[in-house]
């Protein structure tokens, strides 16, 4: 079941550099083990801004919030969510 | 070279209803078209509206203006155009 | 799976009468036939708006696409859905 | 009598830890206690972010601005109250 | 239990100038009778537009939305809704 | 004269706890005085929020800035004015 | 006393072209007289659009209402009115 | 004297297939004529709508608007003007 | 030439109360200045807010620019510029 | 290939003065040296405000990015991207 998600970062200027660097490899991290696990389908970086534009494929409303919360940016984002579904002229 | 695309339809109710049919039968002819070559990568609808959500693999904007001008349902679409590029968290 | 959906109605002033009476019959049978298999699970008229307010339990978010694109008011209707997920405080 | 709210949280970074985690629990047990009640009618999660949409059943609108202002995360929250009714269309 | 209740009016320049007359006598009439009932607590212009700012008294959201339906202008009107509540430092 | 007054307040989580419930108290006998000289002629609270809509009979836009300026809670106060005027159907 | 006053016209397209000469000849009228009264005190267009910034200086609220509900083009247009008072750094 | 203008178009569905096509030339040669003269320094298409940005080099605000007033397509057009001036940055 | 300006003040909270004092004072005196030179000829309270409706008349908009940015309150102003023209209908 | 640009600069007043002073040389002379490259085409300050408007000529949406995303006073700006293309009536 796919869901496009939009993801703006805001990171607090005074966040101490060292927890920075930490907390941008583990999202780094964390997003690359969802991508394999193909939870995250599709990742693009919108141009211009520190923002990305996302398609997730899970099993329920649940599990995608599930996998939001647990973003280690979370508490300095702004996630917004629109379910999808086939459209009916798509080859695929 | 992507570009995020939406696209509202809002089709006028007094169209004939011939015209109306043709054209959505147009629109898809069109955009299977632009599918298999490859340049309309990706093709969702949003859920619970007459809405898509796209991506678009293309040259360059004027490649990308002239496909989205020439849409069989232009005349009744609101579009908006976000470009992107590769995200450094992506694996693919 | 839980989607929370508004639904505003804006029937045109020039439908035929007849047209508008049988549309809203429709509208009504269609509503309670989802309702008593639990699909559409909440349904609330928002005060002095015809507009309502109703939570959706579905199996996925393509099921719920075409039960919101059958609705016989669908054409005159502005809808929003949103993903809904049990909350860690509720109790039931 | 029913009235829909949505509650978006937005805790302070710089809150004490400890008081956070207090504060957290007591909203949890404040909120499970009006359910019990009956007055927090129904509570869910929005996905992707720390809010909720509940329906609230009180006997006045005093009744329910006194409950929201006395949610312990209240002075954190973005609270939009929407007054419902029945609809005609609903089999309950 | 007290209602903030703002009307924008907004009627089609291709009512009948009869019906149109009678349709604002009627409305005219409606407010009156609830306004004597002491349920239509204020109704006051807004300088510079064809709208209203009112506060209803009444005893229910049920019995709100009733009497907002039954506008004879409600078909040209857009109604926005917020409920009320006594002051702390209000001194009546 | 009548004008249209919503207050949005927001108190800065730093203040000193004495000076705000100073401030506070002296917001409340600031408009007491209004009220009782006839000036602040309505006062609601708006359910669920720390907002208040007010109605002010004044002499002239001058008097009501002054009137509104000299709140205790102006600083920390968003204000939106509306003039108002008697309504054809009002029956007071 | 002042108030800002902005206007934004939009004429019907299939307003009969006679009709149209004639209101916006009594709209020219009807705003020079108001001018010569001193009541309509400052009137500019803004470029590229067919609205006017205009201050009005008028003895009460009602007054003001029945100046604007009498434009000739009022049907057509979009008021929006800001209650001005003097600045303190003015120097007349 | 440099401004900004964006200008979004929208002709009216029901115009008449000649009038339109009569139009949007006589639109061309008056763009071309200002582009030749130095005054429309800049047009270009905004990818996806039918909507253009635009720079002008004009003496005043009043030839500006006189500018944009002649537009043929002025009456379906939806414009906005923002004054520029050198950068301090800018090599040129 | 004249524009439309509107200003809104927000003077952080910590800045110091001597430095708050001397800056008003200069942007008083600064204003003053360019209303005795004819430049600034409009300066408006709005009612209720700590905001200016201003009306600037100048020689270009490279010397509008460097008359805002000069404002010693610019750093805590939101500045909006309109460019007006004269009225078809304006006596003066 | 052509991107309109807008940059809303807000640098935060508690930066360091000396890496202010920096950071805005180091963003002039990145400016420049784009400009000379013929990549930054047209550099304007908007009227009364900290921002600009940019047209940027780039090989792709990823060389855009990468300049965007490199510019000194990124961290401090709000960036919005949209894609241009020549128009049909511009003469050059």
């Amino acid at each position: 079941m796919l869901f496009h998600v939009t993801m703006d970062v805001d990171i607090p200027r005074d966040l101490d550099p060292a927890e920075r660097t930490a907390i941008v490899a583990e999202e780094k991290a964390y997003s690359q083990d969802l991508q394999e696990q193909g939870k995250w389908k599709h990742l693009w970086r919108v141009v211009g801004q520190y923002s990305n534009v996302s398609v997730f494929d899970v099993g329920s409303t649940d599990e995608l919030h599930d996998l939001l919360w647990g973003l280690p940016l979370f508490p300095y984002m702004t996630v917004r969510v629109t379910p999808l579904c086939p459209h009916p002229s798509a080859i695929r």
